[in-house]
C-alpha cells in the first residue's frame, strides 16, 4: 500500500469572499479519492470569521479568568462566547466550544492573520467543509473528500499535532470492530480515528510559519464515504469521559 | 512539497530471535532521510518480549482492580508489573509504564500474536529503535530515521491514533518558537509533535487487522537529527499537567 501527500502551491492570502474551492482546482489536479486538508484559518478568513478585540465589551466572568491568566478579558470574552462548557480555567484555558470541539482558547487563532485581527474556527465546520467539498467536485467532476484542521495539544505529552475539526464525504472513525486479527483473535483495537491520522500527516507538510502552506492533498487512500459523515462522530459524550470528570473535580472539588 | 508513504512488503511473522533490520532491508530500497516506522509488536517479538498470564501470580491490588473490571487478576498484575504509576484504575485501566509512557494497560498487547501468548512493550524503546536504525544503516549504508510505534487513545475523542513509542535520529518535536507567521507575528503554535504526526500517517497504511503491515516508510521529509534523540523529550513532566492532576483528584479526593 501506499499513498503521497503534497502541498498545493500558489496559494494567496485568503480575504473574506475568496473561493478557497476554485483556488484549489486551479492550482491543483484533483483525482477521485483525494482527500483535501485545508487549514481552518483560511477557511475562516474565506468566511469573514475575522473579528477586533476592540469591538468586544468583556463580563465579570471574562475579568476573572483573565486576572488569573494575565490576558486581555476581552479575549477571554471571545472564548466564552464561543463556548459552550469551561473545562479548565487555569493553568490551561479549555473549553468545549459550541460546535462540540474541546481545545484551548476555542480555537482562536492570532497567527497568519492581519494584525489587530482573530481570526474563529467556521461556526459550523461540517458545513463549511461541505460547502467546499461540494464546489470543488462540482468544478472538476472528481469524487474528493475533505478535511478541515486545526493544531491542538493533548493529554500527558508536550507538543500540537493536526487535528480534524470539520469534515465532507469521510467517517472520522475506521472501524476495525470484529475484524481478527493476523491468528485469528478478535481485534483488541477497534477505532481509528483516521480523520486526526491524515490531518496529523498534512500538518508535518503545512508548516506553521510564514513558509506555511495551509493545502494538502493525500492520495492513494480509499477512504472517501458516500453517507454524509460529522466530525461530531468522534466526539465523546462527556458523561463517559473520565478525563473530563477529572477535570471537572479540580474545578469543583 | 511532497512525501510519499509505502508499506514494506513481504515482512514474515516475527519470532524471537528475528533480524527485523534485515528482513526491511530486504524487502524495501532505502534512501537517505527516509524514516522507518515500526510497530512496537514485532519489535517485541524480535526481542522474545512475550510473556503468558499462566506464569504469573497476581497479588492484592491486582485482585481489586481486577475485579472492578471483570477481568483476569494475573493480566492486571502484568500491567502493574510494567508500570511505575497508575493513574486511573477505572472505568478505564490508565498507567504510566515504567519507560514513561502513559496508556491504556501499559501497552500489552494481545492482538496480532500466538494466542495464549501477551506482547509487551519494548523495555526501552529508544534503545530498540536505535539498535534496528543502527544496524540498517550499516547494512544499506544511508542515514535513516526510526520510530517505533503503538496505538493510543486519547482524551475527549473517541478512537485511536498510532503514536511514537521509541525513536532513533529524530526529536519528537518540531520547535517554531520565535518563528514569524506570513505576517511577521510571533507564532502562537510553538511545538509541532510530528513523531506523533509521523505515527499517525504510518497508521494509515498499516491497518490493525489481518493484512495488517508491520512496516511503513516515509519518504520526503527532511527530519533527520545527527544528535541523540528521545521520545522521552515529549513526555510532559507529571507535575505540569493539568490532566493528570485531575485524575489524581478522583483517585484520591
Amino acid at each position: 500500500m501506499k499513498m503521497e501527500a503534497f502541498t498545493v502551491e500558489n496559494v494567496p492570502l485568503i480575504r473574506a469572499g475568496d473561493d478557497i474551492a476554485a483556488i484549489i482546482c486551479e492550482n491543483a489536479q484533483l483525482m477521485d479519492n483525494d482527500i483535501i486538508i485545508i487549514a481552518s484559518t483560511i477557511v475562516a478568513k474565506a468566511e469573514g470569521r475575522m473579528f477586533r478585540l476592540e469591538d468586544i465589551v468583556p463580563g465579570d466572568e471574562a475579568g476573572r479568568i483573565a486576572h488569573e491568566h494575565q490576558t486581555d478579558p476581552r479575549f477571554v470574552q471571545a472564548v466564552l462566547d464561543r463556548s459552550r462548557d469551561v473545562l479548565v480555567e487555569w493553568p490551561i484555558f479549555l473549553v468545549e466550544t459550541k460546535h462540540g470541539h474541546v481545545c484551548i482558547k476555542a480555537g482562536i487563532d492570532a497567527s497568519n492573520v492581519d494584525s489587530g485581527f482573530l481570526a474563529d474556527l467556521p461556526e459550523d465546520p461540517d458545513l463549511s467543509a461541505a460547502n467546499i467539498g461540494k464546489r470543488m467536485e462540482e468544478i472538476t467532476g472528481r469524487k474528493i473528500s475533505v478535511i478541515i484542521t486545526d493544531t491542538n495539544g493533548r493529554a500527558f505529552k508536550i507538543g500540537q499535532t493536526g487535528v480534524a475539526v470539520g469534515l465532507y464525504r469521510i467517517h472520522p472513525i475506521r472501524n476495525w470492530k470484529g475484524k481478527k486479527d493476523l491468528f485469528g483473535n478478535i481485534l483488541q483495537i477497534t477505532e481509528e480515528s483516521i480523520a486526526d491520522e491524515i490531518a496529523g500527516a498534512a500538518n508535518l507538510l503545512m508548516g506553521e510559519g510564514d513558509g506555511g502552506y495551509p493545502v494538502v492533498v493525500l492520495r492513494g487512500l480509499e477512504m472517501r464515504s458516500d453517507d454524509p459523515a460529522s466530525v461530531k462522530e468522534m466526539y465523546r459524550e462527556s458523561g463517559q469521559d473520565i478525563i473530563r470528570k477529572g477535570l471537572r473535580s479540580l474545578n469543583h472539588p
